[in-house]
């Protein structure tokens, strides 16, 4: 996994060289080159291991996918959004190039991630790529990413209930995460009956990985963390350690992570095996 | 043009329905139905049928263009970009819902655009929708209308030689106007020869529609634009008649139009009616 997040880290370096106007792409390169985990390219490229097809096939698609995640952590961070001041241990976006500069820099991702796509997969009939396009499109706008990150901005301060506080994770995170796994089944040459099953899975790590997210926040510093810690407490934002107390949601995250095992029974096992260790990760990471 | 505009509108209304959350869904309707001139989507039909294609081909990519150039204003207005009030003649977006609403609406349509291309257009060759990806998302980003944002930011309250103004330009209007005609005319069948000839059509009218933008800022009132008027002079940006004096921009203005008309006489005269037209509305409009 380091392996692939390193090769990860060197196409996404590429993709934005430092052309004019220089302070934008900066600030582009900036955010996208702080270091994140690289979960999702590495699932999408997993998932296109997963049917057969090669690395370099699922690689602009997985580079695509973290832009669009990386725009979406730049837009979160705004004053105006959560008004965070850390991301990955540094000051974000907004806090180094300035308010403006941080709104485009997430625009220019939102629409570079298609162009990185269109223009550099190579060696695959265009009616994946259309499907491609249909289905990371999807998970963007006012059904996905962004609609998750409004409701969850309007709760903020209110009572939330468990479908509430489910509606927000599945928009912000799983289905990110779905559409990670699915464009890689797709551009791998899987059929639509393995991209039901990925689906699944996806949805399983997606709940999983914020259910850890907002454990994590009650139970480090923001030195740990690399962010501001308990910051989802102070804002009065939905959390699932709120709505269900923190001993109920460790037992919830253990029991999605039995599930995602489940899961993955069906795949041949050397090849499902990275993504059994990504779920894995996702359980038991500490920051 | 009227006929046009108005189907246009119809689909726009139809692209976005009323479903959850309500909100975003209000916001992003409020200032994509807010009656613009629909000079994009129409340029882009008038493309396609140009070289033979049906109107109906074209219009999921007329629409998502509209979309793409809704979000633009929107994300422009914001109180750390242009901090407007007015936007044809209504409040603008974040005066309205807010400023966090306006910066998730303005996302929303980046990314809508491409799902409502991908999910509506129907018979035509994947290869051209691919091509079409890599167009319209080229002049949207770093490259596009957000460096054309940027740099014009950066550059209020300085001194802005004739380069830097067109560059501004060129990224934040021309590209997507040229983007306009050239994906009208792949959807429609067009071949790469009539791709160069409306690309060079496009820059020229790209121009003229900024220059004649420019003079109505300082010819006419707020009441007559339905925006801000005199706003460029205030914030000491960079405008055509700020550079060359407002008779040698009406001079510049002129030229342009001349060079439309000879770039057009190449085409079937018919045809080429509704572009013509288009561009005399550009060169002769009062707001």
């Amino acid at each position: 996994m380091a392996m692939k997040a390193k090769k990860i880290n060197k196409m996404l370096d590429e993709a934005i060289p430092l052309r004019h106007p220089l302070k934008l792409n900066e600030a582009m390169r900036y955010s996208l080159l702080a270091g994140g985990k690289r979960v999702r390219p590495i699932l999408c490229i997993a998932s296109c291991e997963l049917v057969g097809g090669d690395e370099s096939l699922a690689m602009p698609i997985a580079c695509a996918i973290e832009m669009i995640h990386t725009a979406s952590l730049i837009h979160d961070d705004l004053p105006c959004m959560d008004n965070d001041d850390l991301r990955r241990g540094k000051p974000t976006n907004h806090k180094v190039f300035g308010e403006s500069t941080a709104v485009l820099a997430g625009d220019a991702f939102l629409s570079f991630a298609f162009e990185h796509i269109a223009c550099n997969t190579n060696n695959v009939s265009p009616d994946r790529l259309v499907r491609i396009f249909a289905e990371l499109s999807s998970v963007i706008g006012s059904k996905g990413l962004v609609a998750g990150q409004f409701v969850d901005i309007e709760s903020e301060g209110k009572a939330v209930s468990l479908k509430e506080l489910e509606y927000i994770h599945v928009h912000k995170t799983a289905k990110l995460l779905e559409a990670c796994v699915v464009c890689g089944v797709i551009i791998g040459g899987g059929n639509d009956n393995d991209i039901e099953k990925v689906r699944i899975y996806a949805r399983f790590i997606g709940l999983l990985f914020q259910v850890v997210d907002d454990i994590l926040d009650v139970t480090k510093s923001s030195v740990e963390l690399g962010k501001t810690a308990g910051k989802d407490l102070v804002s009065n934002k939905a959390t699932y350690p709120k709505v269900m107390g923190i001993d109920e949601a460790k037992n919830f995250a253990y029991h999605l992570m039995n599930q995602v095992v489940q899961q993955l029974a069906c795949f041949d096992t050397a090849k499902a095996a990275p993504l059994y260790h990504l779920a894995y990760c996702i359980a038991n990471r500490q920051n």
